[in-house]
């Protein structure tokens, strides 16, 4: 393809509102083009690119066993009153009436869609399993659309669907597609892990997101330095110290004046943060709930959310702690609690959770339930009443990882966190929905009961984006060699037959391996065809000029590595074949 | 692929409210199943043969220069506010507002976006021409969607559009794509003609409309039957006969009671309906238009509209006939008409056109202008006055063809009425966008002005569905094997290990030629595998069981001839090849 006869609009400068780096660098080298907030078009270059991920992901999936079906955008608001979600889905979803007045939403998903296709084809467990996917643009009304690709209202995506007799089954099918998106990654050359992840309020059973690693990652994920474990950090557990015994000394109130906070305290105390104990409290639905843990953890919403149940679950205001305890924030402490609250309130509904994170703690400060005072040397087995079941008093575990902390899988490895992008998530559905969309099937027995499903998605725009945020340079694009729109990027500095004939030959010979070049043809200054071709970004730039050819030779550029070399004329197919041999 | 592992639902019963056959196989065949009225879902087998069209489709425009890229399908308002069509376009348009409370539209064309894309990227002729193309669903909210994918609310489409600096630069493209769609409807194995259509409101120069020729067509074409001349029956011209002269009788009037219409006439006088001179009434805004014209021919309302310069044409009521010329309808002819006209409505405006097909009858009967009378022995030269400049008259070409029509363009044909179905359309669009779009480049010399444009599109699912009304029997789809979702339908009677070998060793040879089989294992009688084959309309059958190989062989089918034999077990592979090398 020769530039002059394509679409090819780069530019100088990123546009204005792109934060990320692969949203600056697809709009700087032409690939896509910013129609109105959150929608984009792709131009011939991004487009070339996002159907390579697309073939990837088809060709993967179609070796795994899976079919591709088309479902419509327009779904009718009956499917999804079945399922629940028309009442339940917010402003997310984009609802549409057609001239006689029905209603419709533009899937953002499309699990009612395959289960009402399912339900109508599929009745017996001779059929089964089934595995459906479909590669299909969706829309998502975003509050806040940002990060180019990243996060847009109109976006593709492979959306995957499977049926199953036995949970046996679907235990099987979804290590196959485990197994298959670490394929599909791995071809389109990317860095990614698979990620323990929470099956929230779907309910399924088992959860795993696939993170490409990037700095720039909105996620943060907790991995194992040795082995392959990984989570989010949210729900990333962690291997407890066990301490032979706690503190002997006797505990002391200590004048704190003005010290509300972890950081001042521990600093005046000498101390480090994770030798206190932080004590927070929550109001879940009608009841305070209490976390004590140590000084330098969060709680984890989603831990707390599945130790506590609730409808709702939220901080306590200034107020409402002052109100139950008496005790201003900034000076709470576990020690003597319980008693505080009882006189102070007799009918407060309450209950203290202690993360196991203090028991960790050999010689703790913490707040000493009065204005200006701290308490130290405490000693978490001998000054608190860690009962396992109480009415009042729970041990739990709510906090999140730290780095350095001991993997919960392996004997020697220890957590680090690290950033990452969601481009996938795998998913146990269970029957969440065949249930209400009854989704039959008679098994062998000839009873009848629901399907149970998985569901797998792929962010492919996302994808592509996720590949930029990994593989760039202050120079542009570098495209791993699976999704690079062309492989070689010819740059001719000058016109006439004689490289007229070698470009010929170079494309036959790549066109002969299915690799496809561009050809930078323009009358125009060397310096900006060079500044394009790093910015777009090609595995193989290849420069063609006469000094060159006085020579006998043409120059070439690994664009990942910066290796340069010359290539023989007379020996061009075989130096031009090793040469791509070793791209990645 | 293995049918048992698959969804490949057949049935036996086409769906109620399906009217053509390929709506009928389709559902059938289990390759697509409605979800809603007009919105359809494609299965495994419905969107591979899907994905067939595109391919070719991608492929051959690829070869002639076309980038592809993808526009989004929410297009912001403003965009069709600037071309114009936002208002015009009616309840067909899907309309939506965001959370935001901003307008979009779903696209049913993608004129504005592709607009704004070349004008914010393009400004210099260097860039041009250029041709862009997208394949993707579009969505129309039909009043009446019908015939399964023929006219469906959400449908798959190719849409492109070309942009250059001069007319002859366009002309020059749209000959490319003329051929370019030529050869695409060839490789999908359709019989297509490209037929000269009217280019209607938008006021482009040039534009033809590709037809698959079928019975069940909803379009009518006059093609010639020795050349290729081929028009939408209302645009079709044709060569007229020209007279020595006419009758030298004298005119006389005949009673005619209660006979009405050129039928009854006709019988009645014993003359063909061609020796009438038929006389039609419209009104055009305020003026009477007075259409004389062949008693067998049809008034084409694209040719009436071209030469009668209005706003609305419709025709006259019979009132307002009565009330113009005093004659009641039926009784109507263009002898002395103007004069009766004038006598009872001075400032009437009308005008009457005499259609050129009236020259031809030599001697013709017509209305007497009075009631329960006709005239006979008319001589159209020497009884009404063609003056080709007059006021009140005129000279046109505004009738229809009919079948035996002489070929307007080679000297021996005579046109045939034949049906079809529209597939593609390509339009000289010119400026219509360009303009008020701003889609401005700078030419050679340095001067600004508006790009040129040209569009093409194909109905992706139509041309599937086409392929199936030309390619069918009783029995089901007759796949050409361009389109064929698989190549060989393969149907095992038995299992045992040396079948399944067997299989392996065809799909091995086959998958050599880049051709895909499926495998019809399932425990099923032979009697329904066989249906099913035929239902589904793989080229070729081959049936491998216990009988044929003990004779050392396994049996075969052609689809498309019914063809059978068997082929040898020592040279099956041979045999496959030549086979599979004579379909088409």
């Amino acid at each position: 393809m020769k530039i002059s006869k394509g679409l090819f609009p780069t530019l100088r400068d990123a546009p204005s509102d792109a934060e990320v780096i692969s949203h600056k660098l697809l709009v700087r080298a032409g690939m896509i083009r910013k129609v109105t907030s959150g929608i984009y078009e792709f131009l011939p270059l991004g487009y070339k690119a996002l159907r390579k991920v697309e073939e990837i992901i088809r060709d993967e999936l179609t070796k795994a066993g899976c079919q591709e079906v088309n479902l419509p955008h327009m779904v009718p608001s009956e499917l999804w009153q079945q399922s629940g979600r028309w009442e339940k889905y917010g402003k997310e979803l984009l609802r549409i009436k057609d001239r006689g007045d029905r209603e419709y939403c533009f899937g953002p998903t499309h699990e009612e869609v395959i289960c009402d296709l399912v339900s109508h084809t599929v009745s017996s467990y001779k059929a089964l399993p089934l595995n459906l996917f479909q590669i299909q643009t969706k829309f998502r009304d975003e509050i806040r659309p940002r990060f180019g690709l990243m996060r847009g209202r109109e976006f593709l995506m492979k959306d995957g669907y499977s049926f199953h007799g036995t949970e046996e089954d679907l235990d099987r099918e979804y290590d196959l597609m485990f197994q298959t998106y670490h394929n599909i990654f791995k071809r389109c050359g990317l860095e990614a892990r698979a990620v323990d992840a929470d099956t929230g309020s779907i309910g399924g059973s088992s959860s795993h997101e696939f993170m490409v690693l990037a700095e720039t990652g909105e996620d943060q994920i907790a991995v194992c330095e040795s082995c392959e474990y990984a989570a989010n950090t949210e729900k990333a557990t962690y291997r407890h110290k066990i301490l032979e015994k706690h503190t002997a000394e006797s505990m002391a109130d200590i004048e704190t004046p003005g010290m509300k906070d972890i950081e001042s305290v521990s600093k005046f105390l000498k101390i480090k943060p994770q030798q206190m104990i932080k004590t927070l409290i929550y109001k879940a639905d009608d009841s305070f709930v209490i976390v004590c843990l140590s000084g330098n953890r969060s709680v984890s919403d989603i831990k707390l959310g599945n130790a506590v149940p609730a409808n709702e679950i939220r901080m306590a205001t200034d107020e409402e702690v002052f109100d139950l305890t008496g005790v201003p924030v900034g000076y709470l402490g576990p020690v003597g609690l319980t008693e505080i609250i009882q006189s102070k309130n007799p009918k407060a509904k309450f209950k203290i959770l202690y993360d196991q994170s203090i028991l960790e703690i050999e010689d703790a400060a913490t707040g000493a339930n009065k204005k200006d005072y701290h308490k130290v040397h405490v000693s978490v087995s001998r000054d608190l009443s860690l009962r396992e079941d109480h009415e009042h008093q729970a041990l739990v575990n709510v906090a999140e990882v730290v780095a350095g902390d001991a993997c919960p899988k392996c004997d020697s490895g220890s957590i680090k966190l690290i950033r990452g992008i969601e481009v996938g998530h795998i998913f146990k559905l269970g029957t969440r929905y065949s249930k209400p969309m009854k989704v039959n099937f008679l098994n062998k027995d000839g009873k009848d009961g629901p399907m149970i499903m998985g569901t797998y998605g792929i962010g492919v725009g996302r994808t592509l984006a996720s590949s930029i945020e990994q593989n760039h340079d202050d120079k542009g694009i570098i495209w791993p060699l699976g999704l690079a729109p062309y492989a070689v990027h010819v740059i001719t500095l000058d016109q006439n037959e004689q490289i007229d004939k070698l470009v010929q030959d170079i494309e036959n010979h790549c066109s002969s391996q299915n690799l496809e070049i561009l050809w930078d043809d323009r009358d125009d200054r060397a310096g900006v065809k060079f500044n394009d071709a790093d910015l777009m970004g090609m595995p193989l730039q290849v420069v063609i000029g006469k000094r060159g050819l006085d020579k006998g030779e043409i120059e070439y550029k690994v664009r990942a590595t910066g290796e340069k070399g010359n290539l023989r004329l007379e020996t061009l197919v075989e130096g031009l074949s090793e040469i791509i041999s070793q791209l990645k």
